[in-house]
This record gives C-alpha cells, sequence and structure tokens, in this order.
C-alpha cells in the first residue's frame, strides 16, 4: 500500500552545490595534471604538497629495499630531461612537451644510434595514430620513448640521438595519508593510485574528488574514522598494508576511487566478499540516482582492490568508477586529458560518493525500547488523533517501520529497503524517536559484515 | 515424469456445503449489521452475546485504567441517541437511521449552534458525495457528525440543534474468547477485530467466517489447539496480548481474518518473518486454489497483526483478507453494507480457510523406519506385482514419495511441494504407510518454524 | 573484462578418438545383446565373463534367502528353451529367436491349453503392432509369452502347445565389481544395471559405456578409489548395499548410468541431496558441452538411485542418461535393438563422462601460500615485464585467479565458475603455481560435500 521510494539523491544534490565544486574539483586536476608523476619520485611528492593546500596530509616516505611481503620497495626514479633529436638536431620527441613520451622508469640514456636500433625502444598505438601511448618498465631496467604512430610513419632513415636525463637510485617510496578520526575507531578507507602522470581520468580525477571528499567529512561529525590514502599502485597498497598492518583490522570498509571523470556510466566493482556493507550501500545508492549503472563481481585485475582483496586480508573494500579501467579507447593514452574528463560527470560523481559515504555513516543499528505491542505514540505527539484518514502523514509511517523493525538486526538501510521509503525518511524518523524514551541506537553490537 | 498436480480445493469444496454455509454466514453478518459497536461499550457485549448463539465464547471485561503495555484501557463509550435538527426541529441527521452518522467515541452534546460551528464537527466525503464516512476519535475527546456530501451542500445557514446522548465513563473493555483443545498444546491463534459499527466487509465478515471455523473445528479431532479471539482493533489485541502474556508462547500459527465478504481478490499479508509455515500454507492453498491472488510482505500498518508481528511478539501471524484495507472506495464509508459482501464470496473465502487449517493441521514430520534401501511394498500389499507396465497408479507413487523424504525433516508439505502431488493423496499415503510397520509420526522433534 | 569460456568439450574431445570408442562400446553391445539376462541366473554370469576381456571384474555370489534389509534374495532362474507351438506344431513364437517372447522369471510349464486360457497368459502392445514387450515377473510366480499385437491378432481358435523350460530353484544372485584404487580412499561409485536382456539402450549402453571408462581410470593416476558395479537392477543394488555396507561411508560421489546410446539430449537427474559436488559437474559439463539438456530433480522412481538415494544412504548418486526412462516408446520393447543405439551417440556420452570423471577428480582445494597482497609473479618468471599492455595472456589471469581464491573454500571448479575461464585453463594454472612456493594443494580439508 506504500511505495514512497524516491532518489535519495534528491536531498544530497541539495548539499552539494553543484557547479562550485565541478570547477574546484577540475580547478585541481588542471593543477596536477602537468607534473611527471611515478611510483616514486619527486612528482609524486610534489603532488602531495598540492594535495595539502586542501587537507593536511602527512607523507611517508619508505626506503628503497624494505621488504613489503613479498615485494621490495624498488629504487627510486626521477627524470629532468628527455628526447630524440633527428640528424639535424631537431627534437622530434621532447619529454618537455608530454611526460608520456618516456617510458616510465627508463634508465638514464645518451647515445646516438640509427633508426632500426630506436625502432625496438618506440611505442605508438597503430590503432589510434594521433595518440601517443603510457608505458612503463618498473620491474625491467630499460629504456624507451612513445610517440604517435603517425610521427613513428615519418621517421627517416637516419642517425637520432636519444638522452634521458633520469636516475634510478636508492631513495624512497613516498605516499600520503589523512586521517580524520570519528566517534569509532573502525575505519573507513579511501584509497587512490597517485602514480600516473599526465593522464586525467585515470587518475587524478579519482585523487581530486577524494581530497574534496576528505574536505568535506573534516568538516562534519561522523561516526565512522576514515582514513584517506594517496599512493602509487600495486606496490603502493601492497607497502601500505605491510606498513601498517596491525592496524588493518580496523578497516571495516573501503573504496578505491578511480575513473570518476569521463562521460561513461557508473559502474561499481564489488569487494572480493561480494555482500559486504558497502557492496550493498553502493548499490543502493546507484539504483536511486537516476543513472544507468553497472555492478560487476570482484575479479583479481584492476586497481589496489586487488590487493585489499587478496585472501589474506579479503577486507570490504570495492572500486567506484565511471568507464572501468581499459574499456576506453583513451585509456593509457594522451587522449586522457583534460578535455576527456569534464566538470559536470567530477561533480556528479563526487554527489554520488557523498551519498554512500552519508548512508554508509548513518547506517546504524536502533532497539525499539517497547518492543511489546505499538506504543502509544498519540501521547508523544507522533500521531494524528482522529482515525479514519485514509491518507497517514509519510513520517507517521517511517516511525512505524523503524519501531517495527528496530530489532538490533536491522540497520537503517534495511529498514529503507524492506519500507520502501526514501533512507533519509528513516533516519529522520530514528533520529526523532531517539529523542523520546522509545529508541535507542545500539552501541555494542554493530551488524557484523559477512564474510 | 510425474505431474499429478490437481487444485487441492477440489476435495476441500466436497467437504463445504457452499451454499448452505454461504447463507449462514450472511445470515450471520445480517444479524450483526445494524448493531452501533465501538472499541468498548455495550454494541460489542451484545455481538458477543450473538456470537455465543453458535459458538461457547467466554467474555472477559478488562476495567478501564489497567495498564497494558505502553497503553491503558480507555474509558467506556456508550450512546443511546443522536441527532441534528434544523430550525424546523426535523431530523436532517438521525443516529437511529445509521450508527455511522455519529463519530464513535464522541462526547455527549445538546446545543443550538450556527451553521458555521456546526461545520467544524461534520464530516463528508466529497469524492463519493452519497457515502456516509466512518469516523472515530477514540484518544482524544471531541464530538461530530458524518453524513453524505450531498446533504451536507444543501445545509441551510440557520441554528441547528446538536444532540449526542452518549457516555464515555470508567467501565471495561470487553472481549470474547473461545478455545478447543486439540492433542497438542501448541496453538493455533485466529483473531478478528469486532470494534467496527455497520461495517459489512470490515469486518463482520471476517467475524462471521471466524465463528463458522470455530463451529467445524470443534466437530473435529485436531491436532492443534485453536483460540478464536473477537477484539477490538489495536487495544484489544494489546490488551489480550498485556493480559495473556505469559501463555503467548504456546501461539504457533496465526491469522488475522478481515474484509473476506468482497468480490476483489485474496490477498495474504505475511508474518513480519515472512518465512513461517502458515506463510508457506496460505500461498500454496492460494496457488492451487484457481483464483488470482497477490501475496504481500507484511508492513506495520494494517489490523491487529501489527501488535502481533511487534519485535518483542514477532509471532507467525498473517492476515487473510479479499481486498485490503484500505484498497476500496467503499472502506471505512456507508457503502461497505449488505449489499457489498455476497455469500458466494464469503463461502470461498471460507472454503479457503478451510483448506488453510486442515494443511496445517496435518503437516505433520513423519520417519520411514525402514529407510536403508527401499522397503519392499509387495509384501505389503503396496505394490503391483507384474513389473514393466508404463504407468503406476498414483498412490504408488505417493508411497514412494513419502518413504523416500520421511527423514523426520520434510514436513508433509514439504513432500507434497517436491513431488508436485496433491496434499490429500500425500496425506492419504502417509496415513496408509503409519497402518504399517514402515511409518511413524515424529512426535518430539516438530519442524520448528524459524524465526 | 574477461569472458573466456570454451567449452570444455573441446579439449576432452581431443582425448577421446571417437571414431574407434564408437566402434568398441558398439561392439561390446552387439556381442552383450543375445543374452538372455535376468536378475539371476547364467545370462548374468555370461555377461559378467564376457565384460572380463575388458577388466578384471570379480564376481560375487550371493545365496537365495539371504536377507538383505527389508528384502531376501530371490530364486535363480535358468531358461533353456520355450515356444508356443498351433495345431500345425508350428513354432509360432520361438524364444530362440527372441528372448523378450518369454516374460522374465516365467515358472516351467509344458501343456496344451485353449486360444481363450492363452490369452491370459499373453502379452502385446497395440499402440506400437510391430513391437514385442518386456515382461518381468520376479515376485509373483507365473507364466506367459510376449509377442506383436499384430501376430496375436491372427491367432487362431485352436489348441496351442507352450513351452517353457526353465527352472526356479535355490542358488545365487551374481554381480560383477571392479575397484580401482586411487590416492584417496574415497571413492567414486559407478553402478549399472545389467539384468535386462535383449534391450540395447537399458541398458547394455551403460554397461558398455562403463566398461571402457573403468578400462581408461586404470590407466591413469587417480585421485580418488573408483567402483564399477553391474548389478541386477533394484535387487542387486538392494544386496549391494546390504553386503557391503560396512564401507558405503567411503563413497562420496557416484553415477547410475543407463540410457545413453539413444539420440535423444542428454539428462542428469540429480541425487536426492540435489547439491552436491557430482550434482554440480554434471550440470558444468552438460551447460559446456554444446548440447541441449535437461536437469531434472530427483524423484524416487528409476534405477538404482532410488536405493543409493533412499533416506538411509542418501549418498550423493545422480543418474545420466540421454533419453530417460519410459519417456521414449522404445523402451522395454523389442525396439531397442542393435538399431536404436548409435556409435555416435555411445561415444558422445562415454566423453562427457570423461569430462565429469575429468573434472571431479581434478577438483580440489588450493590454499595460497602467500595470501597477503599478490605475490611478486615477475620474479618467479609468472609475469609479462613491460606494463601497459593492454592484452594479458590467458594464463596470467588463471594464475591471478587461482592465487586470490585458493583460500581453502574454493575448489578448482568454484575458481573456474568464478573466474568464467574454462576449467582446464584454471587447473594448469594451478598445477603451475603448485611447483612453485606460492600453492599447496589442501590435504586435509578437502571441501564437505553438503548434506
Amino acid at each position: 500500500m506504500v511505495n514512497l521510494q524516491e532518489p535519495v539523491e534528491t536531498k544530497l544534490e541539495k548539499a552539494v552545490n553543484s557547479s562550485d565544486i565541478a570547477q574546484e574539483i577540475y580547478q585541481l586536476i588542471t593543477e596536477l595534471y602537468p607534473i611527471c608523476r611515478s611510483i616514486t619520485g619527486d612528482g609524486f611528492r610534489k603532488t602531495l604538497r598540492i594535495l595539502q593546500q586542501h587537507i593536511p596530509l602527512s607523507v611517508h616516505e619508505v626506503p628503497t629495499g624494505t621488504e613489503v611481503f613479498d615485494w621490495k620497495v624498488p629504487k627510486e626514479w626521477n627524470i629532468k630531461d628527455a628526447y630524440i633529436k633527428n640528424s639535424q638536431g631537431e627534437k622530434i620527441v621532447d619529454f618537455a612537451n608530454l611526460n608520456l613520451h618516456v617510458v616510465n622508469y627508463s634508465i638514464p640514456v645518451h647515445q646516438k644510434i640509427s633508426l632500426d636500433e630506436l625502432k625496438s625502444h618506440l611505442f605508438t598505438l597503430p590503432d589510434y595514430p594521433d595518440w601517443v601511448p603510457y608505458r612503463t618498465s618498473y620491474y625491467k631496467e630499460s629504456w624507451g620513448f612513445c610517440l604517435s604512430h603517425n610521427q613513428f610513419l615519418q621517421l627517416q632513415d637516419e642517425e637520432y640521438e636519444v638522452c634521458i636525463d633520469s636516475s634510478l637510485e636508492p631513495g624512497n617510496l613516498t605516499y600520503g595519508e589523512y586521517f580524520i578520526p570519528g566517534a569509532s575507531s573502525e575505519e573507513v578507507l579511501i584509497s587512490c593510485h597517485a602514480c600516473h602522470p599526465s593522464l586525467c581520468n585515470d587518475n587524478l580525477s579519482g585523487i581530486a574528488i577524494a581530497v574534496f571528499l576528505a574536505k568535506r567529512l573534516s568538516q562534519t561529525k561522523n561516526h565512522y574514522s576514515y582514513r584517506f590514502v594517496f599512493i602509487p599502485g600495486t606496490i603502493g597498497s601492497i607497502t601500505w598494508l605491510s606498513v601498517n598492518e596491525a592496524n588493518v583490522h580496523r578497516i571495516k570498509h573501503g573504496l578505491v576511487l578511480t575513473c570518476l571523470g569521463d562521460a561513461g556510466n557508473f559502474t561499481y566493482k564489488k569487494s572480493r566478499r561480494g555482500n559486504t556493507e558497502i557492496d550493498e550501500i553502493v548499490s543502493y545508492v546507484l539504483n536511486n540516482s537516476g543513472h544507468n549503472y553497472k555492478i560487476i563481481d570482484f575479479f583479481p585485475y584492476g586497481y589496489d582492490e586487488r590487493q585489499y582483496c587478496s585472501p589474506g586480508f579479503n577486507l570490504a573494500v570495492g572500486c567506484f568508477m565511471r568507464s572501468p579501467h581499459g574499456s576506453f579507447p583513451e585509456y593509457h593514452t594522451s587522449a586522457d586529458n583534460l578535455d576527456f574528463v569534464k566538470p559536470q560527470y567530477l561533480a556528479d560523481s563526487f554527489a554520488q560518493c557523498v551519498s554512500i559515504l552519508h548512508i554508509l555513516d548513518s547506517n546504524q543499528v536502533y532497539v525499539n525500547q517497547k518492543p511489546k505491542c505499538e506504543p502509544q505514540l498519540g501521547k508523544r505527539g507522533l500521531y494524528r488523533s482522529v482515525g479514519g484518514q485514509k491518507d497517514s502523514g509519510l513520517n507517521e509511517m517511517a516511525i512505524l517501520w523503524v519501531l517495527n523493525l528496530a530489532d538490533g538486526d536491522h540497520t537503517l538501510l534495511d529498514i529503507a529497503k524492506k519500507s520502501g521509503m526514501p533512507f533519509d525518511d528513516i533516519k529522520t524518523a530514528a533520529d526523532r524517536l531517539s529523542q523520546t524514551d522509545l529508541l535507542k541506537k545500539e552501541i555494542l553490537q554493530h551488524k557484523a559484515t559477512t564474510i
């Protein structure tokens, strides 16, 4: 008889001044775009310094050679310049123009070589002849250049001068971390890989959105503690998990944020466990978003959820994106640039994240203190006085639902789903009832997330 | 290979002489219709006295002011007469014609008032201008009249005399109860609210059907004990649960019966637990009824299932109806009259209730006493003697199914469902096998209903 | 992102030289076809002797009168000759032409009788007037003949001489058994009824396929031990279970093989438990077979799965067939002959059985020895060295899947299903990882099959 479902988004959108936040997020991406980041080195440090202008990140350095589970922290890579000159001495490929031109982690080189020899160090994208690919060689010491296929086709059979002014030496792996304490010591982890050079969607979009989520959460009273980490992909999460292993049990929920600025539909990749509260909440928010979206099962490929969801940790961490990794042609190319991400998509992604964290933080369990029969709402001013009216108020229904299901087993989201009423109506009813003798928040026995 | 499903109804219909029972139920409704019932008072008592002509109801009186959980038993309301006279002294609204004309629980009043002032005490249905609404004011002391909107529109701007000769004083809340002991002390609760004045579907239909179900069950040997309660809505079930709290654990299954006389399809509102045996059985019976029907999830609004299914009790009580509460325009109006309910719908509802209680009472668990390999049926006269015939008798298949699934875990209904055979064929096979050394009823370990 | 599903069959078909095995299976059926088998007697023994030319069956004899659960081993039946002669002394029905002409287990008779009296001993198939039915009378001592309805219609009203030169005397029930020990003492049971006379699909097809499966398994190193039993239907499995009751707990999985040579689609009748590993694997193999097929729930009628799945044993035994029992008109008639079964269908059935047993035997549980974060595959030669390539090799994905799900809870089939990759790719990855320090087979804690 009651179907009061409305998009949860409605209220949350009001809370987010879309236009302002869109510009702020996009502006941060623009600022970060030119920096040549890698999994180690000064580009990563410079990136963190810019983020510190928004949130008080702590910066951590882990020395090269540190054993982190089955891995070792690699040498630190830095680069000053790189180019290819033709026989006339003209720079035909120049790192200063686009840092993707150098294979990331290239060892230093400076020599003259023939076209034939050069070709074995060049990478192009024949299917997208105007784009420059993004390539890395983290775990095999080598060097190379990336260029457009059209330029490659015009190379003359002459002698070239190649120069990569880089260093690959003992140093540190750097990561940034921002912890926002909440009422509970249980933590929500938000993780972004920040190791990619001039690529916007993957992953300046995730980084920038995380920064503004952190900013927002630092201004509200939260149930959970929130931990934001900005790390290099794979080796960064492995290092972070290794260094922080003793405290990993505090992480109850988490999200990897990436590829959140393109025009594609939302995609949520579930945690390995597949039925955790964060999985449920993201599905609920997307289902109420009015957008098309896709929920996909966990698979052991992609971003840092691979590490968080390795069987020895098996954390409740999913991955929230628009177009997923590898599914769009611009992925890992020079076309993933400032034109590929748009302020409105970034703002929309941000709004969904806000909804997700809002529900997650509010999704507590309550206990009806008068569970035998319905309590008399009238004497507490919670009920209409004249019977027989056909349409009862929405809040009254929400109050009845909360009282009926507040048995210590149902979260507010469970109640919202069973009732078909908006989450915020249920939350409002629970808040109102908590001010009477009828309802108490369950403190000790928080609903366990299923393993 | 075997699909022998036939409507269970076939046999049960034979057991019910539809035409007779239809008339008997309708006749009882006709007799009860004129009485002005409320949640307390002599109208309720008079109603119980009429029911006592059919079943030996015990009548219980609970004093005003008794604390019943979060509530108190209200004052007792009685009424002798009520009217509105125009300036010519003509009774333009007369309680003697239709008791719905008075807002139920109106305090006494006798005065002359202007049209303007009168209007604030009048209730109409503009959408159904010929119908008189039904209104109550149990928990706020006030008075009022209900009338058709067409009559309302013709009221002249003159002085009126209003009179309500009622009393609202300390007294009692009355309810009726009929207990039919069975082989087991476990109880089935059948509950009807009996507080509505001249309204037929809601709920003289439920009352009358319950009476004839009780009559029938009092004439058979039953496994369960059956408890029929005729109570005022909400405060009645709260009072009953409070007074009988120590014995509530005996109630294993239950049904609220209401709105069972209209032309609508059957609707079953599941218990809060949603997966109890009564939920399963009603679904099964409706699915085999040949009728369209709807099964809906529990919601904390409606009839007395709200109290039985409050989290502190959480009983396996569903609500069986045709058109549900509030879904038909005649609901809570003068149009819910003797024309709105029809003998054939009442008889059909009765037949479904009989089927439900028949299966519920028979749905025992049996144990095969020779569980290793099939026993030799031939030497017990339970098997054809010449092999190779393509069509074996139905009973033989039922016997094989019962023997195979009589492992202490399956009820007869489980076996009927797994086999696709009619419940009564399975029951017949179990009865026949129980006469041999092959099968015994499980006594101690009745299949627990799931919480 | 990864959908690498291919029919498992592809590889397995390669392993089976279809043409050779098809002829071998068909040849064995041809050899067995003329023998007059019954549930006891020399026809059954002769059949086992022929099977012994392929596999070293042990032959067991259980004396008449032995108590086997609720039954007794029956008298042994043997037959030398049988005929009906007309008044001219012509043999119009001759056992020597077709052993189906005699009702199986007919007691001896030699007398002259009228047509009228004879008719009460004759069985025909009016709907298929050219076919001779198959009839038995195991548990009621009687005699009879089967003939085509067309011949029946031509019988003259004259005196006939009937002769059945049979014996029904204390003796033995005979069965054959072949045990192939594996690494584990846990057993897989393959059971075929071998009591039918000249009927090809039911069940020479099952017998012949089982023989070649046994031959094949005897040549490979297997995880499980395999037990093949060739028994008379019903009384044979009851006898076998009774004689071997103490060891039945070793049977972890099983299949009844029957009706595997006709042109119909595959049908798998699940075990009574319905969710066992063998049920899962057969469904998986058929789903990947490229054929249409049907999975049906257990029902307590059919073949020896009735006994294996009786509630006192409740073994994980399903029944694998093409057209099921009773669903084709040729069933239990002379039309179930050497034309009705075809080499290609037999070979196809054999190939599916090979796939099923291959997966069953390989379906172990593994444990990742470095479960915290992903291990570094590169240093073990298990990973591409240059990042950023869009298509990673299939094996690499299989390796990631195995490492992620090798947590002691997932079988290889679970991993194949979750990954959507072919079972053999997952198995290859597990084998390869087992050669490193990263993966170990779980020995003690084999995934329990659900009861």
